[in-house]
């Protein structure tokens, strides 16, 4: 039996992880979580795997929780109910799946408490990855990648030895305008930027696969979690997302993970590794009816932020952070209308263009260097 | 420092075997080599790598090698001599690269002394794969896959557990006729059969390629080798031959290993394993280059040995044996151009038919099905 805890668990990733969870009671047991007010989501899940430990935005979250739930844990609010759920004595492995800098603290903490980390939450590594890789290392604490294509790397290293690592690739849909050229990108819609061809996500983490800043981000992530240089990173196009990502070794073999698009496969195996487990319902990759594989190179100059991604990872320091929060903060007004699709670019380039770099930066100071490139980004008046 | 014999060192993965070694002559050294008649291959290597014990056909290839020799090896002859390079007491691997069912007892010899195994040779597991993996698990030995496909599965197996897999899947090239119908193959030439794709090799394994022949055998090594059942092995057409095989695992994830056509990689593998090394001048896989990868279905109708592999193999005993003797004998007889290419399906399958099977055969009882065989292929006379 697996003790787990979920920190943001109301998301995609979340109540994927749920699933997993309430389809193996056997196996995994749900013993602290957290969520911030989504309590529609959280109290038929509270209700059915029962929890002893619960964090919750605040105190009036925590009320209506309270009438919602048939049982009755402890219910603990704000950042230090978060961290109150992420080093829970009984969790074995505590999956991060909050969005945004506040995953952070709650992080650190589970692994100063030597909790395996399922590890989906993006800013963790982006913006704090030599903080909290140095951690891991002091304390031995295994970080298991939840998203597929770090999973993918992660399962093709398995049984082989870091210094035969030639290069990690990458494999990228190319988002939702792969088949557009940039001048067709200039007067793009919302509702275009949101339709993905392959995964069902949420807005935020679409328009990024859009722009391929997610793709620099876990160009930045592969970096701390399987210690290689940039130089050692290549992203290449794959239209199907069936290879979810690959390794290269020094011998010329190339090993891929394949599947069909379900990111229960990744969450599972954080759960059960080094062994693995049936998934219920899921549909088995056929490669005989897809026919066709494509792949194809990813300019920097089609996607100016996967360029960034590359440069403000190499900078290092508090560019990362940056990076990140601009974006974030970009995509933020894209979505309200405020400014143009290629405007997120813009924006992204502008921050970090302005911002001074913070060698080596402290959890405050990446938080600080995060408060400031928001503040740039809102403030910044486009030609558009 | 590994030291490794060759048992067929003239052949084509004898050579590259050979290659392999003189370029990391800090990390292997040749200690044993057989060949059979080939002097004019073999005394150069010879003079260079300089292993201490050498086996040849008969007395007269020995007296005409010392002629040609700059050192002086101790030089045996025939079946024993072969043996006694199988299981020199320096050797701490034996390549396995002598063709047919000569190959049998030095790797026997080799498994009994304690060798490890870098199998090449394809009758040893299609004929006697019930002894050799006993006598293996017998005396812990590890049977490492000299072949592009058997290789990619080990490597995918990495880390993994027995268990967890559900499936097999051997990539085909489809061979060289992958684009006829079964009508159009009717009047091949010997020539258009040996004008293979993607890999240059020799006349019988190119025929066996184009028909299927070659890629039913590996069922039935992978069967042996993986602990796989026949169910849990599949085979998909794969033209460009960039994905070497896969394997499927329980939770929908499918590890594939990929790398250009080199059959340095499988047998440098096997020397270095569980480690690496870079090929000297090998060729990277650029898949943005490449730029598709196509699969289709490998039908029973289209490749009829494909399916008399499967059913060999699913009634074992020495039906394999005869499988494989037949086969032999029968693309001999193409080659020659006594029978038409379709009349090497139809010779094996009416050796199969006409065979009387014998269950759990020994090792002379599967030399016996196997002179059988060849004998009754030799005397079939066709409709052609």
């Amino acid at each position: 039996m697996k003790n787990v805890s979920i920190i943001g668990g109301t998301g995609s990733i979340g109540t994927q992880t749920l699933d997993v969870i309430a389809a193996n009671p056997d196996r995994f047991q749900l013993v602290s979580f957290a969520f911030g007010k989504n309590v529609e989501v959280a109290s038929p899940w509270l209700n059915r795997l029962r929890p002893a430990l619960v964090a919750v935005l605040d105190e009036s979250v925590k009320m209506e929780l309270e009438t919602m739930l048939t049982y009755t844990p402890t219910i603990v609010v704000g950042e230090d109910g978060l961290i109150a759920v992420a080093t829970a004595e009984e969790a074995d492995i505590v999956i991060t799946a909050v969005v945004g800098a506040v995953g952070l603290r709650p992080t650190l903490a589970a692994i100063e408490a030597g909790k395996s980390i399922g590890l989906a939450n993006k800013e963790t590594l982006v913006t704090a990855g030599h903080l909290v890789m140095k951690k891991a290392r002091e304390k031995g604490v295994v970080i298991l990648p939840v998203d597929s294509e770090h999973a993918a790397i992660f399962q093709c290293l398995n049984g082989e030895r870091r210094e035969d690592v030639r290069q990690i690739i990458l494999t990228a849909s190319g988002g939702s305008f792969r088949d557009q050229t940039r001048e067709e990108l200039a007067n793009v819609t919302v509702e275009q930027a949101l339709n993905h061809p392959n995964w069902s996500m949420g807005a935020k983490i679409t328009i990024d696969s859009a722009t391929m800043m997610n793709k620099g981000f876990e160009v930045i992530e592969a970096h701390w979690l399987f210690d290689v240089s940039y130089e050692e990173i290549d992203v290449v196009i794959h239209r199907e997302s069936i290879i979810h990502s690959m390794v290269e070794f020094n011998d010329g073999a190339v090993m891929a993970q394949l599947g069909m698009p379900d990111m229960r496969e990744p969450i599972q195996y954080a759960l059960t590794y080094p062994s693995r487990l049936e998934i219920q319902g899921g549909e088995r990759l056929n490669l005989k009816q897809i026919g066709r594989l494509n792949f194809a190179e990813a300019s920097f100059d089609r996607y100016p932020l996967l360029r960034l991604a590359f440069e403000a990872g190499r900078a290092g320091g508090s560019m990362p952070s940056v990076l990140n929060a601009a974006n974030e903060q970009a995509v933020d007004r894209f979505l309200k209308g405020e400014i143009s699709f290629l405007e997120i670019e813009a924006s992204v380039e502008a921050a970090l263009q302005a911002h001074e770099k913070v060698e080596d930066p402290s959890l405050e100071q990446i938080l600080e260097a995060d408060r400031w490139a928001r503040a740039f980004v809102a403030s910044l008046s486009l030609a558009n």
